[in-house]
């Protein structure tokens, strides 16, 4: 089944939350995907759908105190929908999506253990932000998130 | 001690994440006060500080994807200094804040048993917004959030 992409709506937010913990592996996600995202951030997030069913979702948006930067919040494709390009496709959405709004840089975080985000971003031009701390050649960034300690930091220059 | 006010800043992050469960009265809230309100939403955002304490904390953006809505997400202040109209200012500054950004409509949400909250809300020009499902007098919307459920929504609209 071919997958259409769309804006999010504010009618995603039970659908999404329904199949949260399962893309994202069992882990509670709810916390991450608060509703005021759906209400107003829509413009700049993306959802998936094949055969009228949600199989990807990429919440970002424009920083407001931070001229010039994007930032994606959250990413998630469906585990039946994996390894076909689709988050790529999500990702390479929202590069336009925000370089139309005057992006000129993209942010993402994720955690060290990560190793296939880290993979991941860096094959789509992100590049990892500098730290004094490096571990495993990765740089870290201590004490980002109070509820899971350290994170690694991406950065992607859009071209103009 | 004079309160003064200035905006946000995302070096705010850690020292409001320090005081938050307390000033919350022991609900875990480090998930409501994720770091990118900190970076991203700083300009909206408000601390209240009396002799270099953070005292006060206002969390509020405008909407993307509603044009004319601002929203509040977060808003607390030291139990020492409650009672002393602390909050109410926090929210005034707020109005201008995002009148002067082209905002209507301020939203704010709580849960139904916080009564107080609700008052308060009332007292400075929010009305409740209507459902059909009424509870002891205060409409309830179902369902707002995965987390919790019911929810009572404020609007308060803003003079030209």
């Amino acid at each position: 089944m071919r997958v259409k992409f769309r804006q999010l709506e504010s009618r995603d937010f039970w659908p999404v939350v329904e199949v949260a913990d399962e893309w994202w592996g069992g882990r509670p996600v709810r916390g991450l995907l608060q509703r005021l995202f759906f209400d107003h951030f829509a413009d700049t997030s993306l959802i998936a759908e094949a055969d009228a069913e949600i199989v990807g979702l990429l919440v970002g948006f424009m920083s407001s105190s931070r001229p010039g930067e994007a930032y994606i919040h959250a990413v998630g494709v469906a585990p039946s929908r994996r390894g076909a390009g689709l988050g790529r496709e999500l990702y390479e959405r929202f590069f336009l999506l925000v370089r139309d709004r005057g992006a000129t840089s993209v942010h993402a975080i994720t955690a060290p253990v990560n190793r296939g985000s880290i993979a991941f971003h860096r094959s789509l031009g992100f590049e990892l932000e500098p730290s004094d701390r490096i571990v495993d050649g990765i740089p870290i960034h201590s004490g980002h998130d109070p509820r899971g300690g350290d994170r690694v930091l991406f950065i992607k220059h859009l071209a103009g």
